[in-house]
């Protein structure tokens, strides 16, 4: 649901954008980006099942034309190095969805956040990361769940205090967490 | 645990209060309309089993005398069009159990809240919506639970933006996420 | 990631810090006390399994030395009338884990929170409380995390009510509930 009037504040260097599921994150992100004439898309989402592919059609739908989309399902530090540029902010949506698919590939976890990290400083232009808040629900029963949820409650930290600006959204509307102002 | 020493600001035409499970989103959201001398309570429970019964005795001890109470637990958007007056502001409790309920009852979902979001701006009085805020954990293992989830975050969403005023509580206490001012 | 530039708020007699897991909470907390040459760590948590056990250990590498430790998984409010001096501030790590303590034990839960609600404001020295948000997921499935569900909420609730100074952490970063000033 972007609105007309909808005015963005200007682009912080990095930004971090929060949100739990059906929250409205990510269309609280592309608004940031709305008014750039070029925008580039990372999409860490690969349509591996119907329901993905559907989620992933109505993203698509939602953002409508004026996005360039190029496809990061692991490699997201290559592609973030490779595009980022200063005339042409980039959105990563989303960083949870990232983790799962370095889980799910068996990669080196720990490593390629420490890449990260180390890579967002650096960066040539300004980047808007979408990520799902995971750890406000009761302890899940297994073993799995309980360490995907630290591995992405510590990345969100990480990330975090690597970005002037960090909103959590919810129902749609920002709550500012940090602000470079 | 409401205060004697609360003073709840004025109340918008349309509120939502959002919160998770125990929250204290319904006692806030009683004190908003406290000193209304005519108050009416939409009330989206139905006593199914003993656990639910005991949840509704609870809330009505709490809020005591002073209300008057409708049962609404399909039909909101009829009993919303019949009771909302200037003179008598209503709270819903809650959207996401009217929800569950529609879901339960095989009920066309989307229809029905398109037919909520057409009818809010229009109330002839104001109301205060209770809602759960339900998209903060884990992924659910099962996909009733995640098609669940998804319903919930979009009418959250949809609400919240025809609603002039919006708080998120966390332990009783809130969070404004939308203020008319 | 505790920065060096942090300057924490004066302390307030009783604080509370609520978050989801890994949201930075404990570090958040730890934080406030870290200019207090005496301080003293409130431990709930008990090396019951392997997990546990490697938490607590990483808890305790990150608090680093200046702290004194208690343990208390059971009688908080006998280790807090004993500990809490004016001289000494305590941090309470944390009030979730100390009802699932209770519950496992089978203790008289409702009894032990009155007991505790009526010790806080008379505490003879300042104490921080981390807590768990666990509400804003789905229901869960099992009666029993309902029932802890149910617990922790209004434990958060009534804890609140008695803090001059409430704080929700998300990424590591505060969003504030209540405040003295």
């Amino acid at each position: 649901m972007p609105s007309p009037h909808f005015s963005p504040p200007p682009l912080a260097p990095l930004t971090l954008v929060l949100g739990g599921a059906r929250s409205g994150k990510s269309a609280y992100a592309e608004r940031l980006l709305q008014d750039h004439p070029r925008r580039l898309y990372l999409a860490t989402a690969e349509a591996g099942d119907d329901e993905m592919a559907e989620r992933i059609r109505h993203h698509q739908a939602r953002r409508g034309a004026g996005w360039e989309t190029v496809e990061a399902p692991l490699d997201l530090c290559g592609q973030l190095g490779t595009q980022a540029r200063p005339d042409r902010p980039l959105l990563v949506d989303c960083l949870t969805l990232w983790l799962s698919n370095l889980l799910l590939a068996e990669r080196a976890v720990d490593a390629e956040i420490d890449r990260l990290i180390d890579a967002l400083p650096g960066l040539a232009g300004p980047v808007v990361f979408v990520a799902n808040e995971v750890g406000f629900g009761i302890v899940p029963d297994n073993a799995l769940a309980r360490a995907f949820r630290d591995h992405a409650g510590r990345l969100n930290q990480r990330v975090a205090g690597c970005c002037q600006r960090v909103v959590l959204v919810a129902a749609g509307l920002p709550l500012l967490l940090k602000d470079p102002s």
